[in-house]
């Protein structure tokens, strides 16, 4: 039986809201119906606790008992290993889920990240480091583009590879980064149309508000 | 019983060798002293069967029967539960290298992947994207120094996390990045002490060697 608690900070700024990364987790949490608590560390003052927990001073990080893990990738495959709902439990369709995690953090997030970071702080375009950003992005997408044109989910059924490879999408997109990739589009859309991301995002943008009108925001 | 082949370039140009990302696939395959076969892929004309493999056009990927891995964290978590060389094979020490695994690729490689093409590819550091990138992984080098200064390997005994991790920062060491990060330059220096490193760094030169004969070059 598993005991799971997510921690998430108390509060963030505007910018970042409806798209915390805690939102993977409990859109995990929420497709598995696994029973979880959610619990708060402080975004302003964070002590050795937190960095014990999460190494980097970020989060989500997820306890299950006495295990304690950060890393969504790290997080989701855990809670895929505890519901057939977020992955196969056979070895081929672990792989194919596995596989297909590590390519939406590790080839796809990897290009989006800085691309999105440049677009969000307003970097010049000019530039030969834009370019290389930008193409970088438009290299994946390109190879994806016929990926997602032919299936619906990444590893045969809906898995945690797919919260995984739609947010970092959903980011894209905001920007209109995918006005070029309808499948990519089309796939960000269905995934963020199932009840469980509504869910993690209402919940998410919910606990915010919570924690800012206790800390007067 | 695993029937493991390592697929990787027949041929890389001269920069990326010693570099390309099947090192890290066969110092996992050394480590664990599991019997494997080499294939190679055209560099120069990638068809559908490499698409087939790995969707982005990139090596390795690595089959295990009717098995296909792409992304070397993820090929790497397979050889994990191959072998406890490689990793513990109890939920809580699989968890830990699990979530070390994703620190090295989404945390740490995230942001030293766009710090080394920038200094590859020698973009102007007067800039507001350039400082950004260099920010971006100072911190996360700051935060990673104490982590390393208080343990010889990320959890508790060396795992694929360690291969990935030590690989990531290796490149960062090249370019001088490591200069005020003891811990994480001696890391790099104990990881790749090891003798399935040599053996691994060695195979993959004297493969790229042979194919360039083949080849012409």
């Amino acid at each position: 039986m598993s005991d799971l608690t997510l921690t998430t900070f108390n509060w963030v700024p505007e910018a970042p809201r409806g798209f915390v990364r805690d939102l993977r987790v409990r859109w995990a949490l929420e497709e598995a119906a696994l029973p979880y608590r959610v619990a708060s560390a402080p975004f302003d003052d964070r002590g050795p606790a937190h960095f014990a927990h999460q190494p980097f001073g970020q989060v989500p990080w997820l306890t299950d008992g006495d295990i304690s893990i950060f890393e969504t990738g790290a997080i989701l495959l855990h809670l895929g290993g505890l519901s057939e709902k977020l992955m196969p439990s056979d070895p081929r369709g672990r792989a194919e889920a596995t596989k297909w995690v590590f390519a939406a953090l590790n080839s796809v997030e990897m290009a989006s990240l800085p691309w999105g970071m440049s677009k969000f702080m307003g970097h010049p375009t000019d530039t030969a480091a834009w370019k290389f950003v930008d193409d970088f992005l438009k290299l994946r997408l390109k190879h994806l583009e016929p990926v997602l044109a032919g299936r619906e989910w990444l590893a045969g059924s809906f898995s945690v590879a797919d919260i995984l490879m739609s947010d970092v999408l959903r980011v894209v997109d905001g920007f209109g980064g995918l006005a070029d990739s309808p499948a990519c589009r089309a796939y960000v859309a269905r995934a963020t149309g199932r009840p469980a991301f509504a869910k993690a995002h209402a919940d998410q943008m919910a606990h915010i508000a919570a924690a800012g009108k206790a800390r007067g925001a």
